[in-house]
This record gives structure tokens, C-alpha cells and sequence, in this order.
């Protein structure tokens, strides 16, 4: 495998970010579904610069790299739901980001900071090829401009109500993939986001949308319960029909239908939030950002130095020949993102493990845990 | 990785398959454009047998099973075009297959023959993780039913004047990709069908489609001269336009967008061919699939004993990845096949390789070979 200074070859240069417009110039803007934070990075340029280059003790302490939304803006409007949201998602992708380096023996993230030509940018973090972690991707994207015209229809198709073309938009969002190597330790996949989209008759829409699933490769289900159970808490505390409700929704969405399995064991997913106090629902999205760490670090923790065989290693290369099928042909977000001009593809198909594998008509051995994965994979079930 | 005996767990029955109608059933027919062979495989029972098994000498010695259709029907029926297609087809996975055996330290391909519901049926030839080649797969399919709506409209987007829905069909093809282990022996892609519907006028319609494509890890002019050349030469014989039409509809088809490059160095591709005498097309096509042995097998002979490093090996691994992302993501056949209720999967995703991978901002040295490969797909040349 190629080393870390060949990753490295494509950072090119430093640069800061120009700053989104103020407040005020934002008032008319709309809110409603959501769509992933990666789908509408395009036509951007690459503006790349590595944490540890920045002066900022700020940075240095806590976020992985300057924000995408200037200091002094995201200062003056403390009670704006796009600044929150973005130093929300800034501080879980540092926290994140730190244990997952700890987990690894102190290996670090590359930082990529980008920009968008039309405005916003994001910050991209990879661990490739760690002890811990084969791949690990935890991305953060504060974008906005005009809706290119299938993202309004898409959200048209959604029941949004939308009249117009090119409507105005802001999209904040983190998304995070984590493949790790020993396929005792399971993949966690998760995504919160914020959404906002201007009308033609100058009303917003707003909504949130996330989720967080687990795929593992072997079935450990005191771990599934804690990580189910970790994300029912945090539902809980909000509103008691989310968990079901958002657990159900998981199910569906990762299922892939010509295997006719899903892609793990699921945990929660909701989008088009909008039915309640923008505050409630901010809270909401935060409780369950901040529930990451408790439900997937102490799997971590319990699995990474198990001992594992050769044919454990190629059972879980398999798996995430599945993981790979589900997210080329059925996620929303990558699907969208790869048929948008100009996106940043790197960011998009981070989610892709670094190694993988087919085999023809594979089928595990009667009895055996391969196929008491699978069986748990083809009708899901209750974990609380 | 699973052991031959771990495939072949999947074999569970001997069986022989319902012959089609008599001819004179099929003369309502129609015919136009092609789709993948693949495509409509599907609430099909999967009824295997292994070559080894047949008790006729026949197959034993030139075809890798007993044909879908039955040779009374066949030996009846000697100028009709499906099973004339179907000979030919039969022939040619013999041949290749053999060849590839031999090349391959007389490791043999597993034979899987299965049945489809609504009429028809296919052979999947599979060699898995030999010395030579990774993962080869050599299948043709012999389908006949009606068509899926979602296929009528595609056929309609692709210009073909049909009414009606439920329209019966009758699908013919081979299809083949051959990933090899080593590094600089080139991923070799084909496939040739014949197509019939019937339009509910009574009226038949029916097209050939079709195509050869080559994709390196390594850029070997002369192999690639070699390649396009033959298929040149093939093509030369029956029309002096072919060549050059179809080698850029290869050239635009196997563009993958999001990555702004082709998946390899293309050869030929056409579609729809339908104006000129049937025979006369036929004709071409079986040269062009005649073209597949002294086009490829003398690049594996070559390159086959190649040493290589570890580097080059995960350059493949990479590129392969690649070559995944085409075919979930663009590929018509794939595509259609995933998404067609009851599909034959194990025979439609034979194509992706046994291994892929993918790196995060992978950028190949500057004048290293990477380099020059990427050169080459991001534009296009002329071979010949």
C-alpha cells in the first residue's frame, strides 16, 4: 500500500476560506428535508490545509482545522441554527477524531480543508491503513448556493412543497465511516445534518436528518444491544416514538434488495425532521452525535486485540464487497454526489473500504457464525 | 479464501431443462436493440450441472454442458437464428473456457447450469482464485418470456418503436470479463447477444449487440495495438465503418464520469444493429467473438510469467476498484439485473473481481507507469 506521503502529494496549498455572507443576507432562506452533506459539493476547489500548520490554539485544542465559517462570524450569531450546528459538528469531529487517534496508537488524521467555488467548503479527516483502523473517514461540510435542479426534485419526490427553480440553499452536515481492521471490531457508519432551503416566495424550510448504524462481521450481540441501547437512551430523552420509529426507518433504508439481506444490524434513521421547536430538534441531533462515542469506543476497546484467521479476514472482506454493492447502487447520497458535476468524489467515496472482496456464490458452512450473521442480516430484530 | 469444494456446496441438483416451443411458436417474434444477456434472469430455479457429469460426448469434447436448448430442436432447426446464435455461443465458451484451463495449469471451470422459471435458462462457467487468472467467468444465457415494463421503457428511451406492454421476447448471449492475477496481463471484458420481441402488432423485431474491451494495469502499446488490431481486422471484413463507429460508442460507454476516465483502453461496442441481412450480421458478430482467443490469449502468454511488486499489485487492486465502480454505478446490464426482482445475482455480479481496493486520494507518481496508464484514460487514442 501506498504511504502516508502519497496521500499527501495532493495537499497542494494553504489557503483561507472566504467567509459566508452575513446574517442578514441569509434571512430569506428556507428550510425542510435533508439530503447528505456531501451531495452538493461541487464545482469547488481543493483549498487543503494540515491541523498541525495552523496557528490557532483553538484549533490546535480542540477542532481538527480552522472552520469553514469564519470566528468572527460564527461569534456574533451565537443563536443562529447553522452557526450551532456547525460548531456542534466541529466539536464532535474533534472529539472523534482524537479518540479514534488514541485508539491507534497516536497515528493521526490527515486534514483536508476545502472550499467551494459557489460558497462554503468542508473538512475532511482520514486515518488510512492504521493498526486499529483499516479506514476511517470523519467528515464535516458547511455548503451553500443554488439547489442544482434534481436535488429539488428529489425532495419534491419527498413530499417537500417546493415551487421554482434554483432555490437557494445551505446544508450543514457531518458524516463518518469507520473500517476498522479486525473483523472482531465492527464498521460504524453515521450522519447528521442540517438543511435549510429558500422558496421562491422567500419562505424557509428547514429540517434535520441522520442516523447512526453498525455493521459488523461477526455477531457479538452484547455489543449490538449496547449500541442499540446506547442511541434508544438518547431518543428516549427527546421523545419516546423516535427509537422505534428511527429503528424501523434504519432497517428499511439499509436494505439491499437483490441480496435481500441488510447491510448490518442498523441502529437509527430519520430525516425530513421538522415537526417540532428547531431547538428541541437541535438538542435531539446533538444528544445523538454525542451518543457515538459511548455506543462504538468501548466495542472498540473490548475487540481491536482479538486474535482473528485468514479465513475471518477474507469473511469480512466479503462483507464489505456488500457494503461497497449498497453504497453504489442504493445510498442517496453517493448515488446523488456521483451524478453531480464537478463533486468532490474523494470525499464522497471515503465511505468505501479500503479493501474488499467477491467471491462466486459464496455460501457459509452450516452452523457456523458466518451464517448466524447472515440469518440476523435477512430478518432484523429488536436489540433492546 | 473458500476452497473450490465451498462453491461447489451450491451445486445441489442434477437436472435436465424444459425444452422451448417449436419454431413455429416463435414466429410472431419480433426484434430490435439488445440489452445485457443478463438482464432478464429472473424467478429462475437454479438447476446446476457439472460438465463432468453429462453423460454426452458431444459436450465432453466441445461445449461445457448440455445446451439450454435441446439438441433435438437445435439439429431440427438449423437456420433459425436463436439457435444458431445459440450454437455459436456454445461453441465460443467452450473454446475460450478450455483454452483458459490450459493456460491456467489445466485448473478447470466450475459449470453451473440453471433453469428459469418463465422459460430459458443460462450456463455460468466460473474459475476462481487460479494461478493465472483471479476470477473468470464465461456465461451465456438462452431466455425467452415477456418483457418487464421497466425493459419495454428502456428499449422505447433507446429509440425502439414498440406498443404494447407484456411483450414476449427472446434473449440470446454471451458474456464474459477475465480478471488475472498478475499485474500485467490486462483485464479482457466481452460479450455478444442476439435479441427478438415480439410488438403487439404481431410484428418481430430483432437486433444483435456487442463488444470487446480491454483494461491493462500496465500500459503495453504493443498489447493494446495487438488487441484493436485484431478486432479491427474482424471488423474490416463484413464493414470498413464498423470499426471506427464502434470504437468510439466503446470509448464513450466505458466512460466513467465522476472520475473524468475510461475504464480501460476500450476496443469495440455497438448496440442496436439491425439494418443489414441477418445472416450477414450474424456473421460479424461470431467473427468478432472469434476474435476474442488470438486477440487476448497471446497477451496472457506473454505477460503471464511476469515478476511484479508488491506496489504494482495493490496499482491493480486499486484500478479494480475502478472497474467496480463502473459497473455499479453506469453499467446498463448490471444495473437493470440488480434491480429485476428474482435475479440470477451470483451470475450478473461475476464481473466484479475477486479483490479491490480503494485508497484515499490516490495519485500516482509523476512520471511513474501509474501515471502514464491514467494519461491514457482520461483521453483516448487511436490504436491501429
Amino acid at each position: 500500500m501506498r504511504p502516508l506521503q502519497k496521500i499527501q502529494y495532493c495537499i497542494r496549498q494553504f489557503s483561507t476560506l472566504r467567509s459566508v455572507p452575513k446574517p442578514s443576507a441569509w434571512k430569506t432562506y428556507a428550510a425542510v428535508g435533508a439530503v447528505s452533506g456531501s451531495l452538493f459539493i461541487y464545482y469547488q476547489q481543493r483549498l487543503k490545509v494540515n491541523a498541525a500548520s495552523s496557528n490557532s490554539s483553538r484549533i490546535k485544542s480542540a477542532w481538527m482545522s480552522d472552520p469553514i465559517t469564519s470566528y468572527e462570524i460564527l461569534e456574533e450569531n451565537p443563536d443562529e441554527m447553522r452557526y450551532k450546528f456547525e460548531k456542534m459538528i466541529m466539536r464532535v469531529q474533534g472529539e472523534l477524531c482524537r479518540l479514534l487517534e488514541k485508539e491507534d496508537n497516536d497515528k493521526k488524521f490527515l486534514v483536508e480543508r476545502w472550499a467551494r467555488k459557489e460558497g462554503g467548503g468542508g473538512i475532511t479527516c482520514i486515518m488510512q491503513d492504521g493498526t486499529v483502523f483499516e479506514k476511517a473517514g470523519v467528515n464535516i461540510s458547511v455548503v451553500h448556493g443554488n439547489l442544482p435542479p434534481a436535488a429539488v426534485a428529489q425532495m419534491r419526490s419527498r413530499g417537500k412543497d417546493l415551487t421554482g427553480k434554483d432555490l437557494p440553499f445551505f446544508a450543514t452536515g457531518i458524516s463518518c465511516v469507520v473500517h476498522p481492521k479486525n473483523p472482531h471490531v465492527p464498521t460504524i457508519h453515521f450522519n447528521y445534518r442540517y438543511f435549510e432551503v429558500t422558496d421562491e416566495d422567500g419562505s424557509v424550510q428547514w429540517w434535520f436528518g441522520g442516523g447512526t448504524d453498525l455493521t459488523p462481521y461477526y455477531l457479538d450481540k452484547e455489543d449490538v444491544s449496547h449500541f442499540h441501547k446506547t442511541l434508544k437512551t438518547a431518543c428516549d430523552k427527546h421523545n419516546k416514538s423516535y427509537y422505534p420509529r428511527f429503528k424501523k426507518w434504519c432497517d428499511d433504508y439499509f436494505f439491499v434488495k437483490h441480496r435481500g439481506e441488510s447491510r448490518g444490524v442498523g441502529c437509527i434513521f430519520y430525516d425530513d425532521l421538522d415537526n417540532d421547536d428547531q431547538d428541541k430538534i437541535f438538542k435531539f441531533a446533538t444528544e445523538c452525535a454525542d451518543a457515538v462515542i459511548p455506543s462504538y469506543i468501548p466495542i472498540v476497546q473490548k475487540n481491536k486485540n482479538k486474535g482473528y484467521s485468514y479465513a475471518e479476514r477474507m469473511w469480512q472482506l466479503l462483507r464489505r464487497g456488500r457494503y461497497v454493492e449498497f453504497n453504489l447502487v442504493y445510498d442517496r447520497g453517493t448515488k446523488f454526489g456521483l451524478m453531480t458535476p464537478g463533486a468532490r468524489i474523494e470525499s464522497i467515496l471515503m465511505s468505501l473500504p479500503l479493501t474488499a472482496r467477491w467471491e462466486y456464490c459464496h455460501e457459509p458452512e452450516s452452523g457456523s457464525r458466518e451464517e448466524e450473521l447472515l440469518k440476523v442480516l435477512k430478518e432484523p430484530r429488536e436489540w433492546v
